[in-house]
């Protein structure tokens, strides 16, 4: 058994969701990690991470619908307003989601379901650069 | 050290929780793993993983009434409607859970509190067939 | 490689979110890791885990407030109020946050961004004692 890290960033273009799949696949090839975990975290407060439905644009879009009458922009009911009426907005997209995910790897991949993708949702309006850490654990191909 | 893995499905009955601690127990036992973590991970997008209070059935009763209230079916808010008027309330449902969890592992069985329980969340009305995958990391009996 | 586990104990006072970040810390140090993963688990169905920022309190604050209203304590449509009127919403506030997170460790600490901490987030109204677990899988000094 092994343990091995990596860090990327990604630059998005404000709210929306990333899918940051082929990046870890890549790690995990790099590595020539065979079976395990992938671990993927976040380091941010106002951006978190989830596994979502791949196929239809229209899912990730009806999330946004949601969460954005969910947890309205500018609320008068928020006190923390620092950074504009998305601000307290994101921290709580942020909680209700995961700043964390572990996947199993299998084959040197994410054994992922047929239409299961890895998103970075990022719930500022404005771009921001993410970074996020992958942690590896299992057995690897090159030990 | 040492890294294992398996997989089992569960035939469900549509939306409701179905307790999975035993089926991960006897994993457990039978990879022979003394103490580490159980990954547990679904591979689907609309049912999802929870660790839920064991005791009281109605308290998943409730559970169910909050969700049919927030994330109401056939809300004329969703534009992807492919399979349902549960198809987008099952992803939403999904992502405000989770696809993934882990839990110690301690003398063999899962850690849980006494009021624990861990179960997998349809939240399709129809019956499915889902997929779980349990990773195990840590000690073993029989290395 | 290596697995080791720690438990402590909280003392909470009642609704409200405890940074637990030092108390994770000093355990990481302890057991002299270097690399890997730390896991924390609540054992427990009406508390959970959130990494939340850390500068200003408002945003926590914010997060009662906006729970208290998703989640209303005394709601007529919960069945299951055995122990209160904030029984059942501390069940649905835990199970719209998280009973476990993993956090990469890097150089003996935990890896968080700036702006990140790990609370215990505390759902009941009165104080109670919540038991956790931290799991750490990786690499250590001195092995």
């Amino acid at each position: 058994m092994y343990f091995t890290q990596f860090s990327f960033t990604v630059a998005t273009e404000g709210r929306g969701s990333y899918a940051i799949d082929h990046e870890i696949n890549r790690g995990t090839q790099q590595s020539e990690m065979e079976k395990g975990l992938a671990h993927i975290f976040i380091h941010h407060t106002s951006a978190s991470l989830m596994i979502c439905e791949n196929a239809d644009p229209a899912v990730r879009q009806d999330l946004e619908t949601f969460m954005a009458d969910l947890v309205p922009d500018g609320d008068s009911r928020f006190i923390h307003q620092d950074e504009g009426p998305d601000d307290m907005p994101a921290h709580i997209r942020s909680i209700l989601t995961q700043p964390s995910l572990s996947v199993p790897v299998t084959m040197g991949k994410l054994a992922l379901g047929t239409w299961q993708s890895v998103y970075l949702w990022e719930h500022r309006t404005v771009p921001h650069q993410r970074r996020i850490t992958v942690s590896l654990t299992g057995d690897f191909y090159v030990p």
